[in-house]
């Protein structure tokens, strides 16, 4: 009987769970799962007898050596930061680790150890990182057989489904919401548009967006990731004359969103005096010039330039930015005050439906001579506020790698991302029969790509 | 005899080594110059006999332990990162040091062992900071007397004399151009104002700018500086309801600034791509939206809402950054590119006069029960290249300290800066001898102050 020990279950897990428990009798594994708060777990595998959850604190390093200890495979869904803390026992006890975060620094420098242990680390197994590259390289290999591939765009999003979405900004949290608050923080945005290097700075990010559409589901924004000349590299794209990541919102989401950025409240490297005591509008009113009678209101829209009929403070209103309300976190930065204000307007009901949309975009030269564009296009709906589509992508392409590793349908060792065929063809392949499933699209191009201006 | 060592002859020390050369006959001192580059120097102290240049690397401990060993003062006129290396030699030989830097907090840490050694340590000496602390604290101290003061606001700037800023941003440089590039990077700016604090992102720092006039020299604009609520302590001004600290420029360089800011070229977190072989106008290309025929130019208005009758655009023409020259640079940041374009055409020439602006505004209540605006402000003009206004107001403070130590009118140990009487008002008052002073102004307030918006 082999054992998979799960760290961790959070909104993340749900899914994963239920995909192994299932599976576990069909297999005869048993499953164990290792939290700090064990309510969510238990019920989760409720019936399955398989299945157990233990009471653990990731920072006990002897419980957690046990756990590592007695199984056959780790599955780390805990914050990227307690990854090298599993990674240990993994490497002690030769027991293979997969984890839906980024590869870390810290992990890339563990690669020897890896090899030398002769385990497998498999990172970025999730919705993004995970399915973004397992979708885009399935389509890149396939165009490399006899094409050339010369742009690259990818747009991801975790958005509220069709009717669930009725609020100004079209969006709430499906993810951490930390996240949002900083995104576009991490450095200047770096990425190639036919052959030029072009940078946006955090002040533009959010107003040099590009619209996209996807059939039956409208049109969508998106602003630009970090990090796109990173996947040149990832995704062996050496050669290609443009790579743009980024991230989609509903349209008009990233305008008003810029607001926050220009005012500062997105800010998280001060604290915010006396911020236990204030109020969410006195708040924002520190971001303002004095003035002993104008409102905060009106204040705003002249500093931002913010017409009266553009719908923006439509938006902002609609998140009580303005009212009297004590904020009552001590000490702590404008990033996290805006965060805690937007949870209130932005946190999922129990009968709300999420959906994870994923859209790339790819220009070629095939053997016929011709140019071609194609895109490739996801959309999964939640199905209620446990069983999210963010749940769904991030778990099950995690739950199925499991399974072919205890299988032994895949016997890659060492430290690894799904970029190879033989990782995301069975996942891509079974991912199907949950409706996570991608739409290509080819169209013959008339016009010459390089001269098109896209965004 | 007694000897004076003064490391580093830059920018800053000619009008130091200048005063100090002449005293040196006066009083029977020696001056000894340590430097690398010794040319400069052994212009200004020719035909002073007691003077000597000696060629060193402040790199070198042991030259370094033998000077300071021999020396009865030190003058640390190196960047800030040299001081400790210059203070630990104090320490070593119970030697008096003056600097013009910003007290770093390595500094602040030594502050047990400069006790031990019973030696003074002032920094902060020169203009800003230095005869800002100086003259600030004078009026302080005197409405404090019978009065409250309630609001304090300061500006400083290194300009170019009148008739000698004829550019479209009437501004070269006069001080380190590197400082100017990054101005406003350091971290939010932090104030108060009418009792509430108050927050400026880098990306509105050059827009909320406060307009100065000063008589005979026409109208400034002053941003805002980050460090305003340091002050507090700094001067010891608890309970005063506005402080606001800033930085001059001539009326429109600011706004313009502002374009360089939002276009993202300032930035210097990041490596440009192929700096070296790059153009100037392929530099500011890649920060604009590519399109395969509309000029860099059209973009740019685009892109910052340039008006075509604002003159904001014969600014940035006027300083060739639309040119195909070579940035020549090798692997640099955006903002070491953008130095590098501005020196081409902010660097003061040999027959260039530069301009030091100095502008306080107190409020208080005065025993009389009445309310009063006081205004304190400083306009020094420099003589030429060398001994410019820069020159003059950081060197003659520094100078004026050392024969205030060395003739033993002031005997204070330990670690200070420049905000008590004993070392502010002799040096204020010598400054009058070489035109360095203050016009001050009061007016009685009929409105009260609480109420006025002022920026």
């Amino acid at each position: 009987m082999k054992t998979i020990l799960i760290f961790g279950s959070g909104r993340s897990a749900p899914s994963l769970i239920k995909y192994l428990a299932k599976k576990s009798i069909e297999f005869d594994w048993q499953i164990i799962i290792a939290d700090k708060q064990t309510t969510l777990a238990k019920k989760y595998i409720a019936g399955y007898s398989n299945c157990k959850v233990v009471d653990q604190d990731i920072n006990d390093e002897n419980s957690r050596d046990k756990l590592i200890g007695n199984a056959d495979l780790v599955l780390s869904m805990l914050p990227v930061r307690f990854h090298t803390l599993v990674l240990s026992g993994c490497l002690n006890h030769k027991v293979d680790l997969i984890t839906p975060s980024y590869e870390s620094k810290e992990m890339k420098d563990l690669e020897q150890e890896i090899n030398s242990a002769g385990i497998l680390v498999l990172n970025e197994m999730g919705l993004d990182p995970g399915i973004d590259h397992m979708s885009a390289m399935k389509v890149v290999d396939e165009i490399r057989k006899d094409g050339e591939l010369t742009a690259f765009e990818s747009f991801t999003g975790g958005l509220m489904a069709p009717g669930y979405d009725e609020n100004p900004w079209q969006y709430k949290f499906t993810w951490n919401p930390r996240n949002v608050v900083i995104a576009g923080q991490g450095g200047t945005v770096r990425f190639l548009h036919n052959g030029r290097y072009k940078y946006i700075p955090y002040t533009k990010v959010f107003r040099r967006t590009e619209r996209i559409e996807i059939e039956d589901y409208g049109t969508f924004e998106g602003y630009a990731n970090r990090d796109s000349l990173d996947y040149l590299d990832k995704y062996g794209l050496d050669g290609v004359s443009t790579i743009y990541r980024g991230t989609l919102r509903r349209p008009g989401f990233c305008r008003a969103w810029d607001l926050f950025v220009q005012l500062g409240v997105t800010d998280d490297t001060f604290i915010v005096e006396d911020s236990e005591s204030m109020t969410f509008r006195e708040f924002i009113n520190s971001f303002l010039p004095y003035n002993p009678t104008d409102s905060v209101e009106l204040k705003l829209m002249q500093y931002l330039k913010i017409d009266q009929d553009s719908g923006l403070m439509e938006k902002l209103k609609s998140l009580n930015i303005f009212s009297d309300q004590i904020i009552g976190l001590k000490r702590t930065t404008p990033a996290k005050i805006l965060e805690h204000i937007l949870k209130e307007s932005w946190t999922m009901q129990a009968d709300d439906k999420d959906m994870v949309v994923m859209w790339h975009k790819f220009f070629y030269h095939a053997s016929d001579g011709k140019s071609y564009q194609k895109t490739s296009s996801l959309v999964v709906l939640g199905e209620d506020s446990s069983h999210t589509a963010m749940a769904k992508t991030v778990g099950l392409p995690m739950g199925i790698m499991a399974k072919l590793i205890l299988n032994r349908e895949i016997s890659l060792k060492g430290l690894h991302l799904p970029v190879k065929k033989e990782i995301y063809e069975p996942i891509l392949k079974e991912l199907k029969q949950f409706g996570i499933q991608f739409k290509e699209q080819i169209i013959p191009q008339t016009d010459n790509y390089e001269n098109q201006p896209i965004f």
